[in-house]
């Protein structure tokens, strides 16, 4: 495992101020469980308005956690100035999401002064039970200089 | 362009049955405009909850939809005996996705007894303009034989 | 279908030149059929030393054909003091690469200061026969200021 | 770590006398270093001819190589009667790919009875300094009753 320096010494307080911002996150019912320097981990418990035909939880919710999770790895990283902005990702889906709880994990791989790399995995938990239902990598890129992306 | 012929006669109102079990399109509040063979087209209001950190609609969202309107391009050329998982996407996102509407396209390039292909666009509308905003490629998996995944 | 302006007026030069200077082109025995602004075309004979273990062309030729051909798409409409490196890319093989030549055709789908993201197909040729092997989505960074980076 | 159990018991000999009907492989000067349940380990001396334009190694051939050690992750797990296909893959190039040598890990994340998942990473090597240049994730189709694919 890497470790990384954060470039800002409140990075946890902008973190989970931007995710606060992030109206989506509450509409799914999602919540920002833990900050570390390049690392995001984030719990939404599984209801059925979230499900896609059959049931599990739909792909873009699964990819939603992750992808955030992955952001705010990537933004915890960044300079105070920097909003941050997914270029792409790519999510391999490993088993069906279903379980009483998701928990997305994102981590950096490779800051960068205008993209990072992060991966994401996804597990869906049932009591103490744990399996990893998806992984992500993603790239963030670092916008300087816009009043409308700020993180 | 690709002519697909589908396997079954009532392609359109399969997989129309099968959109209308997602409660998750509902939640978001997505309709399914169009169904051709090999093609489904998806359409949804951009409102203030589906947004992130800055207004625009999260990542998650715009992928909820292309992934959704791949699977069903998928599932309008499958055999009535299968169901239809999404197995991997990945997706660029090319602009800000701001606008009154988006509109996400689905389309397959080469359908599989196994494995089927596809590729998604996600269009930002606003009156009459109409804006890229992010290009999907997904692989979608036939499963036969699961009481748990039918379509 | 797009229609791109080139920042510098003997684009198709400066491609051309680059690409010579390819030693991995030239190794694999592939030239450079076309270039339009924002588009490429790569054309290769296959040779049983290219080969994976079942005789097709290895997924690697055919990446590299089609990242390629990508990447001088992107050149095609950079400034002349820009250079260009792939950050990442996604193929999907759609079948066995095997025939008399492959074709690698890349087009920009959305460019930018920073980054373009592109689009690859790479076809099989046997005769007058042509068939979809592989589809192929890139993102290309601009590089300014770097004397080890320069097209 | 997960770990796994191969069907085969012979599985690094199967994975070898593939690997050595790869021409591409000896192309490129690839040679497979290590083999374990669920891994696999190729090594490549780098060489001018394998570069792009800037003097760094190609993304092709740094894909081929991650591609083909994650191919061989998933193989060792497979039963006999199966030959393994790449359906797709994704890479980020996180750094220019320049050193002495290239090391390529690939690792199954989910083995499947059709699909397995695969990550592989590539390490540029300069004496006894190791950089990480490349992060992959790839799907492996196991193909059955193909005379034409077969492992």
């Amino acid at each position: 495992m890497n470790a990384f320096t954060p470039k800002v010494a409140n990075f946890e307080e902008r973190v989970r101020a931007s995710f606060d911002r992030q109206p989506f996150m509450q509409t799914i019912g999602a919540s920002l469980a833990r900050v570390a320097p390049g690392e995001a981990e984030i719990v939404m418990a599984v209801t059925p308005r979230l499900g896609q035909q059959h049931g599990f939880v739909h792909a873009g919710v699964v990819s939603a956690l992750a992808d955030t999770a992955c952001g705010y790895a990537a933004c915890s990283l960044m300079p105070a100035s920097a909003g941050v902005l997914t270029t792409e990702f790519k999510v391999n889906l490993l088993a069906p999401a279903a379980g009483e709880r998701l928990v997305a994990v994102g981590r950096v791989v490779k800051p960068g002064r205008t993209l990072t790399v992060t991966q994401g995995e996804v597990f869906a938990e049932t009591g103490s039970e744990r399996r990893l239902v998806a992984l992500l990598t993603a790239t963030l890129m670092a916008v300087e200089g816009r009043e409308d992306v700020r993180d």
